[in-house]
């Protein structure tokens, strides 16, 4: 019944490859099919105003696609001279979901900016930004431990899944085909011990009633429980 | 236990006065406690280009604070030469959750602005917007309806309200005092019928369990259920 | 003669609200017939740079107006990514013509910033927001003398009126229907004392005489008189 | 007692040198002393879309000074992204007050846009911009009306000197060293027959009366005299 | 000598994949050394106003650096609200670089746009992304002829190269560690058979002589001729 | 042959007038025929901050177009909103062009920005901007030396001119009717002894062959040392 032949609780293969760029303290390129996003963990000691002085670190993230990651070419927002709203909502997300994960007094006054670029869009690609770009700063923060610049370690796992319904049905991790059809549209973000960071359940055309969330949100429970494998497999 | 002597299941007082400003199509000034958004509805013959020649209407949304709505000054959006990151996500918000109440084939190829400028600001202000958007709707196209110009009624109540998780306790209607200090703060956009339309919930802090996310729509669902009962007296 | 029937002397009715907002340091909305200024003083301990270290008060003024303030919505002017040039020169002028009733000495450094921000227009805009932003103004600073930081009093009272040439008469106080086919248009800044702060006076369509000039000059001073009338008694 | 060693009611030298570019289609440099602007006037059959149709003229200014037309050098607009506020407000004024000299029937459907760009500052670059600009207008008006595409000659004189009142007295165009100390600075834009066009009077310190409002219209009138002499003498 | 123990005339090794992204009509990834550079080619009927009608194709290209393709993170142009002056500069270059190879009568009225977006940057990138960007143009033509689209193939290959004088020493192919040294600076974009399309070479703190010149000339040739080698290859 | 009737190794007729501007500490008009350029020296003792404290001096340089300087009207950039890709071009050239014939460590650290202003365009106007550059860098320079603040003379003269291919021959300094028909283009910029500090060769229809570049090179030395001499001929 899926374009893609899967079964409704069936993820897409993932697949992250870790030290991409000889620059960044951390990256990976994280593949959930055919949406591909590299994501990079800048490490600075300089932080934002409102943390200066605090002792506590910070973690962001900016987000932004290539021109011809989708079926058609985007406009690059650097010539349009601003980001859209869909990508600032996107990135105010994925550094909100990072933060979740973060014990901010052990990290100490530094700043990790997470950067996720989406190469190729098949659907999904904030999600692939947030469980990707846990890993770009899983292995920066590998590095302040491994020079002793900190001695716990301030991460829990996070990573995010989206579901919806689709003709119908509640599935798990849509592809692009999926999503532009999908009558309720939901992203979901946990950490690894099952806890939750944020839930976003959008109806795109078709209400959606308590059970159907219920539904959604046990599909994505399973599916973060794989991701986590996937990202602690990588990192390793 | 709440800075405002309120019980966790209590919302704040509401009023909606319809009919505020002499241009408009629809209008109302929403009170949600101290809370007070202007909402106005703007009906246009013109549709966006994506809508051209579809014969499908178009409900959109704006959304502003004036610059003292809040505790201390905020520069002007206008001044500052760009909608900020914060509006835009909420404007969009009430642009798709009020879509979700309206048949777009029988509201026909024209559109409906909706703009929500907030006079005063004690909290939750995009779900006042929303509630207060969708009455000066109801005006506008009253008045589509009294002229002729539509025949079957395209709208069916859009309301919304805010819960969290204040001092560790699922609470209805999140004042300022206990939105800044909340460890989970969540939207929640109901049709009158009691389906979902959209769901967002965000960990600030503390993260939580399916057990709370299922508390908080249970408060949710009591107050949309006022609230419609609200609009509905409204727009008598 | 006039569309309103009002007598070529006649101001519209004046009322000035104050305190309707709680967080502003001062507030009044100013409703000049169906023009309506909502004007907030927000008082702040910092200066601009240009003041700094001078001892010297400094006040300041932002206009702006509800997309659906007026009969056909106006683009928000924070989307259109920036102030346009009636706005800014508006706003400046308030700003201007605030600071001639203002002893900087006795203010002392600090600044206050009048918001006036138009809910409903109909013609004199810029007057109403002049004469209702002295209000806020008187306001904040009475908070000031209240608690002792401000000994000596440091304003004059400041309000404004337009006058113009409607067909071919000399009218006081323009409304919309005025304006629009007005020939000539001015706007008067008086001081409570009758000493002139600023007159611009302008031919739209018809040019006009000295002599016309010293009518429309009559005019204004028996408006302004009655308008600090209304803002001495708003402020008791 | 003035710093230039004028008496109160001495303008300074002015000098009209027209065609100075060979691509516009009128043109001149006017100097009023050490105040000189260079004006152009360009020549479309392209009119705004408010205009299209009407079968009217249009006539617009745009207004820029040099960075270095001033004593310290001031940051170029196009560097900072926007034209700042002083200058939306002149070049509107420029436009505006040319406008009042144009039968724009007899113009025909067609825009005229002068541009004045100060080359060197010394007080009253609105007034010479207008004064000058006229004169761009005047020679670009007389090529259509040598081909024949204008029969009417749609245009009267008009002409801008400043005044204001300087350590008490009033005085003539002021130039920097008086304009930086005035308490009271106005514009005034005239017809070559009398008639008023726009006066801006504006306290700078000092308020004014009416009779110093009078004395300030007196010096006016006789300097665009002898203003207008000076833009015919050119245009011979 | 050379940071890299290159010989002053060794080139880095250059690989180009192709078929990167499933979305583009034509893509590649080339790397020179540690430079690597996203190279996509986008299809349209659609052309710039100045070629509608003409008959003729048009080719532009736009450039762009993911945030962390640098040693230190530099400001994503998107948020910083434009390009740069060197992405502009940079991407101009391109365009008009392989312009230089382009029949615009055979290629027809349509338009390609060459995105070249750097993942990571080591020296050289402009260069680079002429060199590939050639390659994604090459494959969206090929698939031009394939469909008939096309019938007489309008591409000559079209390669870019810098040298540069290092300690004194023309060298061929900077990379980052001497290009951050290198006196004189130099980019070459030549034609397959020789014929030169741009050269720029550029002081660097030393002046340069006619005969260091021709020396960095001679480099150049046997680079680009090289870079071809790789082009035809890559593109069987 | 030549559309001004010029052999192929003639320049135009050259004029720099000096001191054309009271403010600027140093300024002149350079004409080269037909093209006009305003420049002018501003001497500060702010640096940019990545000069800051290094005890070296700084130039820089801004360019633009008056809207009426070119045969049909363009945009102003301060209208536009941003700089042009190709004024940013030439303005970075500019300035590094001049810093080529700076002693940095004599220049002390001060900033001196140049201002290229074009009043009137007729093809060549950067190279004129960088020869009438430099003597308005000279006079300022001249300045801090009189006042003794340096010693040591930091400038070695610096001057550019076009060449290119025109009917497929070279030519020297291109006027409009030329450069919009030239198959080649180059700007050449040289130090006073024969250095070269950049050079730029474009293919603008036609490439060319290392022959022909060499011819250009030719005429660029010949005229290039006919331009210093006009240089140091204006600064005496």
């Amino acid at each position: 019944m899926r374009p893609s032949g899967r079964d409704l609780s069936d993820m897409r293969s993932v697949s992250i490859e870790t030290g991409v760029t000889k620059h960044a303290e951390g990256s990976c390129l994280i593949k959930m099919g055919d949406t591909h996003v590299l994501c990079t963990a800048t490490l600075e000691d300089r932080v934002p105003p409102f943390v200066k002085g605090s002792g506590l670190g910070w973690v962001t993230a900016e987000y932004g696609m290539l021109p011809r990651s989708t079926g058609s070419r985007m406009r690059r927002e650097a010539t349009a001279g601003k980001q859209g709203g869909r990508t600032v909502e996107i990135q105010r997300l994925i550094g909100r979901s990072l933060r979740a994960g973060v014990d901010r007094v052990a990290l100490g006054e530094r700043q990790i900016t997470i950067d996720c670029d989406v190469i190729q869009a098949d659907g999904g690609t904030r999600c692939a930004s947030i469980t990707g770009g846990w890993v770009a700063l899983r292995l920066a923060v590998n590095k302040l431990m491994k020079t002793g610049a900190i001695s716990t370690d301030p991460l829990t796992p996070v990573a995010a899944v989206s579901c919806g319904i689709y003709a119908g049905q509640p599935v798990l991790d849509l592809d692009y085909a999926e999503d532009s059809e999908a009558g309720v549209d939901g992203n979901f973000i946990l950490r690894g011990d099952g806890q939750l960071i944020e839930v976003q359940m959008s109806a795109e055309g078709a209400t959606f009633s308590r059970d159907q969330m219920n539904k959604l949100m046990d599909l994505a429970e399973a599916g973060v429980s794989q991701l986590v494998q996937a990202q602690l497999a990588a990192c390793k």
